[in-house]
């Protein structure tokens, strides 16, 4: 049997999205933070730890992002919740002024730790730098995402790869996601109820259901049914085909309803991001143009890849991409260049190469924004 | 038999340095470049391999930097200055509009090279990462820096430790050094004929004789009456104590002239800028506060120390010093942030601290170049 929920009606929070122009399925959007307002579609880099990976906030900024993504699996280990709560929370803690997104924890347990159990109560993992025993529940993530002081969270949901040791627990996934959104969202409401609509942040819910379209339409159906803020599209990216990920993607597409903002979780290459945008998809958040950029990938115009570690660079004065505007490419930074930045092991080349793909990454989200 | 060397009258290229004031032993200059004229005192970060380990040349600049030191050594093992001189020259290639000094590369050889061998001729060594042989004389260092691209050189030199190891080679080192200045400065004149004043590098001749008061006066002496633009002392901060070299610091200082600039090699904690400020010396270089904040050390006001991976820091909302106005201190990263990224790696923090430093080595030099 499907687990059935009991439907609520969407709060009144649905406001917090405008929806400017759609166009082929294309969604030129504005989502109200309580931190100021955003325009979608936009891409947000991972600061996982508090901080995009070696690159300040000023940079981050320069590369036009709008929206950091911290993760809550990382920030409960270290430093903790509380410390960073001391510390002014988040935003003082980053020194990021604009919004901030923490995700719910639920993806990391499930790829990154070692050891881990999952019961209906919550998930049960060891700590992989102390072994010591920590226990996520959906209760729990919403604690933690609020006193990171977070203007966006998301639900917690049980999430389960697309390989084929996966998928024979996609039901179970599914079921478990739905009833511990019903305790996000209650857990939400009660620590959020002091708080006047100006000072809540927003709150998404997660599909899943992993390839089967039935299951995953119910799945939306249920998450746009609750009183959440925005819907979160997750369980894909983790190990599907990538026809399987646009197919779901298209699937999906006439089911939204429309008054609330559609992220799809951990998903960044650039033309996995078109598919997405272009089937009514507004917020992307990944580690893959940071992580990418650290092993000396980079994108250029046309969505294709350049290995800067080539030899064939060595004495290339050329800039990563000319029709690029950010700082790297601007201020002429040479192939040649980062390619004996890469094979000395000099930290720049992360650095210049991770603004390179971020920034990439916006200028894709731009080209949607400005389609008339 | 100390050797003695033709004296040589200088060129007429000491008008580069203006003296503006001295006040009880502090020197207030301007040093004029082929790319711009900068105020001493002034400190100069080491950009090992073109570019200062993990900032941006923006991030650089932003902490008041004049002058950039690149290592011969370092970029003559990779990528060689025939690829650096075919991407346009350390200017472009590390995108520094800005002076760039190079050493000679013989302070590596000594203290980096695994085996090598000192002859009359030059040195022999292995590159550390491939096994090649690798010949520099000062010939061949004055060929690379001017390859490079420099705007200021330095004669390759002898360089000897000062522990007890070391001591026992200060005469032949010292009067090695004296020969190969001679070579090196005729080289340097042969292959700089061509060049207009304007276009000409500078070139800095190096005073070495360990401990040795007599064999340091007649370095000096030496060096003075030979045909270079600066005087560099050499040799010092590698093994000796504290004392010493605040002793020889102070003792050199009645025997400088007055018409070059005095780069103090290889020095950069404040305590012992402070003492060669006082006695004379114009320019610093070192890797020190970089190296210092990568591990995690950060001066304050009083040029103490501290050290941000510390526990007691965990909760801590204050920032670095509360005095300094670089990029991290201003834009509020607390102590708590911070000992947070290096507890969990992030590169970020080595650069904050890096930042953090290197203004902190401007700040020192301003006060100097400010004082009535």
């Amino acid at each position: 049997m499907v687990y059935t929920y009991l439907v609520k009606q969407p709060t009144d929070s649905t406001s917090v999205f405008k929806l400017i122009n759609t166009k082929d399925g294309i969604r030129q959007g504005s989502l109200k933070t309580r931190v100021g307002t955003v325009v979608t579609p936009t891409f947000m880099p991972d600061g996982t730890r508090g901080a995009v990976k070696s690159l300040s906030p000023q940079q981050v900024a320069d590369t036009g992002v709008q929206i950091v993504l911290a993760n809550t699996y990382h920030l409960h280990l270290s430093p903790g919740e509380k410390v960073i709560k001391s510390l002014g929370g988040l935003h003082a803690f980053a020194n990021r002024p604009g919004p901030i997104l923490t995700d719910s924890g639920g993806f990391q347990v499930f790829s990154l730790a070692h050891v881990n159990k999952i019961t209906e109560d919550g998930v049960t993992f060891r700590d992989p730098v102390n072994g010591d025993t920590v226990f996520l529940s959906p209760e729990i993530s919403m604690q933690i995402q609020l006193d990171l002081g977070a203007d966006m969270m998301v639900a917690f949901d049980d999430v389960t790869a697309l390989d084929a040791s996966g998928r024979g627990r996609t039901l179970e996934a599914y079921e478990r996601t739905h009833r511990w959104l019903d305790r996000s969202i209650a857990e939400f409401q009660r620590l959020t109820k002091h708080m006047s609509a100006d000072e809540r942040p927003l709150l998404f819910g997660v599909v899943q259901g992993g390839l089967d379209n039935d299951l995953r339409k119910k799945s939306l159906e249920l998450v746009q049914a609750s009183a959440v803020d925005g819907i979160a599209i997750g369980g894909l990216s983790v190990g599907e085909s990538r026809q399987e990920l646009y197919d779901m993607l298209r699937f999906l597409a006439p089911f939204y309803d429309s008054d609330r903002p559609h992220f799809l979780l951990g998903v960044g290459d650039p033309k996995d991001m078109r598919i997405g945008i272009e089937n009514g998809i507004d917020m992307f958040d990944c580690v893959l143009p940071t992580r990418n950029a650290r092993h000396g990938s980079a994108w250029i115009t046309g969505d294709k890849k350049i290995q800067l570690t080539n030899a064939k660079f060595a004495k290339d004065t050329k800039v990563i991409d000319p029709k690029c505007d950010c700082y790297t490419c601007r201020e002429g930074f040479s192939l040649g260049f980062l390619r004996h930045q890469f094979k000395v092991g000099e930290p720049l080349a992360g650095s210049l190469v991770s603004v390179h793909n971020i920034r990439y990454l916006q200028r894709l989200c731009e080209e949607y924004r400005n389609l008339k």
